[in-house]
């Protein structure tokens, strides 16, 4: 079974880099993008095939590993 | 409108940093992860209104800056 992990920055937590892109793509031409974010994926390959258990062993290790809570929101999906 | 892009490596290429995901995840207790990919996400907010043309685009974006195609394959979704 397959999982996957969005982690972003939390909605009000600067992001330097999305910006860097947004101005790169600026200057490249592309003039109708007013905003960018850039986050993480992580795609998991596990061994489990109870679907709800992976999901719940995968914010568990979203907590305690992938993503840092203060700042950054995930989601999980099994794929 | 809203446009994701994930970017992953592909499938052929080697992922250190998924790797070292791995590693650390069975470090912590998780065992029941065989395989781990990560990638990087972009979410833009662009102006446009037509989502068709806001997919071409945005694929242009790819292949001119966001991602490497010789290495990592992307996938653009309107969201």
């Amino acid at each position: 079974m397959k999982a996957r992990v969005t982690i972003m920055l939390k909605d009000g937590v600067l992001d330097p880099q999305g910006e860097a892109i947004r101005h790169a793509l600026g200057g490249l031409g592309f003039a109708g993008v007013s905003g960018v974010r850039q986050g993480k994926v992580i795609e998991l390959d596990l061994t489990s095939t109870e679907a709800e258990a992976a999901k719940a062993e995968v914010a568990r290790m979203c907590e305690g590993l992938l993503a840092n809570t203060v700042i950054e929101k995930y989601a999980v999906e099994i794929i």
